[in-house]
């Protein structure tokens, strides 16, 4: 088994999640290649150590540009605020290592059309962690519209609704609160949450054309943790948005941080001419699906349980029945790169799938600004 | 259109949803014979009257001694408790009228024995409102079953959940409380809630060979209102009890009135070797169904939203999508009935259906005494 | 008991649902007024006929001029296509007659202005069939929005999802096609669904300033059945909007007749400051509910069954635990109706609601020719 | 941080789970001990091996004999079929280690009992592997039982459904098919799927008096895998048992492997005075509570996702809506050895819970077989 080394940048959520997967991964899959978590960086050489001793991570950095010049180092994982992503992934790609990248690729899609440029000059394997793709149940449902299961779609639509902010006493900025403001996430729901929907809409119903947005800040000002004085906060707190595919089907997508009640729900639906299906992050190992070829009395939606051999991932885990959650999607997702890299067949979403999704979250805020529909811009 | 005349006995809750029935099915449904509400039965004068004038019943009495000897009434309609029945039925039947009883049948097998005697000697058409064997979404269940959809069956299971009971202070006896009155009611739980359960798992699955039950008051005493004093709990509360059917399958069957937060969840499951359904009273629209011949993948429990009009009942009433209640199944069993005349061919479940399930209840009722397993009698 | 005599035009489902709660009302509610099913009013004599005999009309008419002429008629009941509302709303109000009339009030908004000020001007009774307001869910939902249960508003998203067009061989025109046709629709889903969404919409949350909108015809030639020829299809298939209202909360709203598994799926949610509310139509019986003041611990979505005597309309039906379906929306219309004859008060929505609706549907079919956001003109 | 060396016997779906939970407990709780994965053990050194190599035990043994009797292992984590656990724990525990035995304890009471006192006598720290009990739902819900929120509790139902072996073709005997051979297997589904129910039951609920059980062995005779013949099958296939707890609360209880469409299906039902819980481990991130404390109109059943920080277990893991799966109850059961060691507090539950649940599936076996209520053995 070839070893291969990992430096991440960044310890918080995503670096909690991405170190769990590197970790598991060759215990549930049979693979040719073996993570080694070789190094961590954080600004705080403190919390870079104690990061480091929790996972098991070799060493530590206190200054990325090291890591990346570091010749033990192979692959660079990107998990700081967006607004570093790209100086990062420039540097790690002329540096010569293979790249994952939190998501959104860029602040916006001008540094995310170079960061492609830089991985595509250094011919680095490259990735986005756009982990919702590695869900069994949406990977099934990929499968299933591949299939020509669903025929013509005609309907998209997608959510992710979240009440984390509704309190007004919540600060802006610093350390679990970078996303509320602007300079460090480059928009407020669009880039972290809607970014998400429009990865996976994108793979499963092909690139959109068109979008026409509402953006809303319901909290104009914050207190900023960093400067301690109250702020405007330079965020959508809430974005909708109307969208016409290539395919010639309509979808709507929404997201916000007002929506008491939903943690993190994210869902998903497609309607076709012969059948439909819904996802739904909540209950993530369940699909439902609607076929209309099923006979007439007995048609209803199936309440599918993503739990069985035969569906997506799921024979590397337990027996039927048994749920997985969350973090397996980043588990599934480093195997892939991985068996990619073994294949010579890179995995998706690479950068310039990035480089597509920013391309819309552009063209949506511009809508907002605009009142107007945009046209979206595509990837050559 | 024949005109047939109606004379109902009471005028509580099953008295507004038999009447209801009659003054709709012609509406809604094709038939011959139309009801007409001739005469409305009450001890009270008074509750007859009003009761007569809410409904457009024609005439009053107060002694149905007098209701079945009148030559304008075609049809006697017992909804009065329990320990009436036997009476007026076998008046009825010696004056000839049809019969339509409430359940239970008798207040015990012995009296639903004299009752089949008496309209099987009178030969007049009857029957028992067993109501739930006419929701449309247990109708399509009979159907799957009877077209083999579901194979050999192994189990089957139900339940008639409610919490009406809970509070100590709640009296028993009287108006709209007789249910809580041994004398009036014969039983508790075993004789209104799961003869319910036991008719529609006789008619889906056939007859019931040995049950083993148990039984249990958990109020012990309750102020009784027609007495006014506080007297002992002749009923029981809360039953459950195993069963084998001839079919060689397995049941489980339990209710009471002690489950907070059900108001009236009948809920029936069946498995067989090849699919399974579910059903649920609290949204008796629907049905649930699984089917392993699906394929592999996307295999699921299918919520049948049961409202089209390829479904039992459905083509008259609305457009696929808008659901019908609990009362359209009075409906659905009067114009059954209606029809049965027409046809010559007597609507089910009869008297001697009736019987069937009482002789169940006798036996569930006699192992929770002796706690042994009780063989069931069979109706010849 | 007052007696209200009842001249309906239109016999098609509109047509037996209104007469079916006409006929139920005084079996359920108190009231001092009664309808009486006077006449019914076809083009086709033999159609009428049919149908007054199934309902109990007492007499015919095939010409609705001669309808609304009769002294012995109180009320006109319109259930014809859209295209015949305003000339027969306009004559009965200059008759004197009271006005019940189906949605949309108007073809359009221009119509609807002249029907209102007619029963302005001759001060009858009038209300528009939005039959949804008097689901008891969603009374239930209005009464948390007022008490102020649910705190600011944020968020407010609607969907009326069919699946019912997608064969393109479905002719248009004619009984049961006619809203295919633009002729006698004036659009297809904005009108016929949409303006269902934004009438409960508005009661909820109050007037709505702005929307920007899409629409699409799949199906773009079909079969007329009146001229037997393939025809341009002239209505919408889809619509989707954005909305703002005037409380500060943003909405989505969209429908559809091509979104395969869903019969008649009206849903909304409303997310509040303090709790969120869910209700879906193919469930109507339950309201979904999110309390953020409960513990944390045990908050959740509560699945509300509607149906016990402290929940709206429901002590006027059966027990606790019993749904009622989509007709009985019909028969509390009705009672309010006529509870509001009785109080001089005058139920909603009544026409002026109808035109309030019709100026949204206005602005969101010009909204999606512009593709431009769109102001909403007020009823004054 | 303590080493704690661990020695496994058996590589099947239990050591999977076992040395995953071994291998994360680290990364997510803040512990003073750590596992180390010192030995893997199996009849088959090949196997042995294959298992240690994926995994990272750093030895193996093909006699657990040797692996008892090694100084460098603290503890025995048993993970072999039932008729193993007996001889490997009481030998360990004669050897002064730690164990960690897989479920149900026994091949029966008296074998348990045994192992009961060899862990007794030789004063080692002990735990059974009901899993279940660590699900962060059961645990909230054993906290609001603990709090009183349920007050008197009237009823509890359990059921384990499953559907793997329902073809008759399936062999019963060797790897992965011992449950079906009684000889490995002790019993069927009453040792492999009542006891995790009986454990759960009787954690939330107290002990349990008097059982009356029914069991079935749908397939007579299958294809032994070891011999090669046709043999006569002994397990039960399905059993359904009535119980009465201490408490006073009433019981019904049932699993069978013939549940078409259910794959583990674990549920748990509680009625209580104030409240009621259901659970159900084909979504057990969730927990459904009814308080029947709410206001009347807003009553209903919660569907509570327990994914939120001030959750059992939840602050360990990722954020609020991200929901775990079924191997982290292993993860949790090793947290809290751990920490039950620490703070000599241990954890449970122990042999003699294990012993417990022996004593009522005994006594389960023993009324199916005498068809009378059965009085279950208290532990001393």
């Amino acid at each position: 088994m070839k070893k291969l080394n990992v430096g991440i940048v960044g310890y918080g959520f995503m670096g909690r999640a991405h170190s769990n997967a590197y970790r598991k991964v060759n215990h549930f899959f049979d693979l040719k290649f073996q993570p080694v978590l070789k190094a961590a960086c954080a600004r705080s050489a403190d919390s870079a150590k104690a990061f480091a001793e929790k996972w098991g991570y070799e060493s530590v950095e206190s200054d990325w540009r090291k890591l990346v010049a570091r010749e033990d180092i192979d692959l660079i994982d990107i998990c700081t605020p967006n607004n570093t992503h790209a100086e990062i992934a420039i540097a790690a790609a002329k540096a010569g290592k293979m790249i994952l990248c939190e998501k959104p690729l860029g602040l916006n899609a001008k540094e995310a059309e170079k960061m492609v440029a830089a991985v595509e000059k250094a011919k680095v394997p490259n990735m986005v962690w756009y982990n919702y793709r590695r869900c069994p149940a949406v990977v099934l449902a990929k499968q299933l519209i591949d299939e020509g299961k669903l025929g013509r779609i005609f309907h998209y639509r997608a959510k992710f609704l979240q009440d984390w902010t509704i309190n007004p006493d919540l600060p802006q900025g610093g350390a679990g609160l970078w996303r509320l403001d602007v300079k460090a996430a480059g928009s407020g729901v669009t880039g972290d949450l809607l970014a998400h929907c429009i990865d996976t809409a994108m793979w499963l119903n092909g690139t959109i054309d068109n979008v026409n947005a509402m953006t809303e800040t319901f909290v104009k000002e914050r207190k900023h943790t960093l400067t301690g004085k109250v702020e405007k906060v330079g965020i959508d707190d809430a974005c909708a948005f109307l969208a016409r595919f290539t395919n010639g089907s309509l979808a709507t997508f929404e997201s916000t941080r007002y929506a008491r009640g939903h943690k993190a729900l994210y869902t998903f639906e497609i309607n076709g001419e012969h059948a439909s299906i819904f996802w739904d992050l909540h209950d993530l190992h369940r699909l439902q699906y609607f076929d209309h070829r099923d006979e007439g009395r007995v048609r209803g939606w199936r309440s599918i349980h993503v739990s069985d051999g035969d569906q997506p991932y799921m024979k590397n885990w337990w027996v039927p029945g048994l749920q997985i959650g969350y973090e397996h999607s980043f588990v599934h997702q480093v195997a892939d790169f991985l068996q990619g890299l073994a294949d010579d067949k890179p995995a998706k979403p690479d950068f310039k799938d990035g480089l597509a999704t920013d391309y819309v979250t552009d063209a949506v805020l511009q809508s907002a600004k605009t009142g107007q529909w945009e046209k979206v811009k595509k990837v050559k």
